[in-house]
């Protein structure tokens, strides 16, 4: 049996060291873990990695912590409006929904998308229809109400989109680019990558960020890495962000490490923030960020597992 | 005043030399001209290479001959849906739309909404309210109804999304990747891309394709290539096709006719089909497929214009 690990992330932000309770850390921190374990319980029985980061997304969409799922920011029409994507890196097969509002798990949408469709990328309510016909559990949009994330958007819908957040043991004013996504690598060699997203807070004409973007937020392949990214959506879509970390490793021969730092400082140079969680082929895990924080997560390929939000 | 040139396509597929009649085949040829001229006199005056791919896509979008603005196909519902997108090579700033049905010329949206916007994509209702916001001429759906789509879908729509092209003049059954796209490079040395489309006759659930996403059917970087790709978008989505080209130049210093080449062998590896025009910021052009036909045109560096349909 091959090597395995995972790393997700819950998305990137300024929060400060000291500026968030102990026990809302604590709380940040059991549910990064019980989304790893979930991940990790798959690829210890020799699962796959596309189950991997599955499961462990659908634990951090099931969260009201984190932007994704129940939980996700409103947009300015006072709703919620999620995206997703996972690729699979042995077969470079992916899949992709945008703009939807009543599927409980965009995630699982996405895969069935993968499987089930010829089509990599659905949005709005033809995906809807599509997730249903797909027996995806649908719910009434109230299900992704979070009492915390209303008041965000009551308190930010009067000016233009801002992506602060702030809530229960958060500071006002913290920005947070809220995303969740996991990488894995399973124990046949295979990597997978998938990312959720309830998008901006006070989001108009219908956005769309770079995590249902296949290149952007998300990309895998066995030959290089798998990328899960959070931050400012618009310049991963520019910079081509995932897979250029992937192309890095290909066409110059760059570590994972030198890969991700590289592309981050990209990004940088455009004026953009934000971090991303990748793992290459032999398990390898990255997860930089040029924020003050990212909510992050890993358990390598000895079983070592980590968690964290802070530098 | 340095080089200018300009390259356009109006969509690859399966349509075979001596199938098309004379006059259809003239027809096409000339508004291919058209739009290739409409980019060429805004280069000739020193205008911008992102002016001039907009200038020429818009003339393609007007013509009910390619499947772009009016004569788009018709989705499921019957109805005309339709994405685009444009990147700037000089800045790296990029525009793009998806699943709009009430914007005339979706190319000067999605300009608009790298523009005047702080996002890159917008889609679906919400893209439609920020097109009419920014001022661009908003038209009833029915204006981009054109008989021949009409019949196209009529005769395809009780059957799964099938990719088939039929008109006046053009036989039964023929395949084809409606997308029409334009690259360019001005006197200043700066190049831009641009493509835009109906997207798949028939098409379910909300299908996007690779023609708004960036990295996937458009990209321009000043540093290597503008790309504008059409074929089976799902391939190029899945092949981060128009980054890939630009990867190739950048990391591996293959030239612009290396690079296309590689990455189509990589789309066809996975079993998809297509083509794409591409610039690099020398002016050379590139216009490969591996379909039977493709609709293209340029204007080089020497002057020298080409208009044609088949190999």
């Amino acid at each position: 049996m091959g090597n395995y690990a995972i790393a997700i992330h819950g998305g990137a932000g300024s929060l400060m060291t000291g500026t968030v309770t102990a026990e809302k850390e604590k709380e940040f921190n059991d549910k990064l873990s019980e989304a790893l374990q979930a991940g990790y319980n798959i690829l210890s029985k020799e699962g796959t990695a596309i189950d991997a980061v599955e499961a462990a997304v659908r634990v951090l969409e099931d969260s009201p912590l984190f932007n994704a799922g129940k939980g996700s920011v409103f947009n300015s029409d006072g709703i919620n409006e999620m995206d997703a994507a996972i690729m699979n890196g042995k077969n470079l097969r992916a899949g992709a929904i945008a703009e939807v509002h009543t599927v409980r798990n965009p995630i699982s949408a996405a895969r069935a998308i993968m499987e089930k469709s010829k089509h990599v990328l659905l949005a709005s309510t033809g995906a809807e229809k599509f997730a249903k016909e797909a027996g995806l559990e649908i719910v009434d949009p109230s299900y992704f109400y979070d009492d915390n994330r209303h008041k965000q958007w009551l308190a930010t819908k009067d000016n233009d989109s801002i992506n602060s957040w702030a809530g229960d043991g958060i500071p006002e004013g913290t920005k947070k680019h809220g995303t969740v996504g996991c990488v894995a690598l399973d124990s046949q060699g295979n990597i997978a990558a998938a990312t959720s997203t309830g998008g901006i807070n006070n989001k108009k004409f219908g956005r769309v960020g770079d995590s249902p973007i296949i290149g952007a937020g998300t990309y895998a392949n066995n030959k290089t890495c798998a990328v899960s990214c959070t931050g400012e959506g618009e310049y991963f879509i520019r910079n081509v962000v995932a897979y250029d970390i992937s192309a890095l490793m290909e066409y110059k021969g760059l570590t994972i490490a030198q890969a991700t730092a590289e592309v981050l400082k990209k990004v940088a140079l455009l004026g953009g923030e934000g971090g991303l969680v990748a793992i290459d082929a032999q398990g390898n895990i990255s997860a930089p960020f040029n924020t003050n924080s990212m909510f992050r997560g890993w358990i390598n390929t000895a079983g070592e597992k980590f968690t964290g939000i802070f530098r």
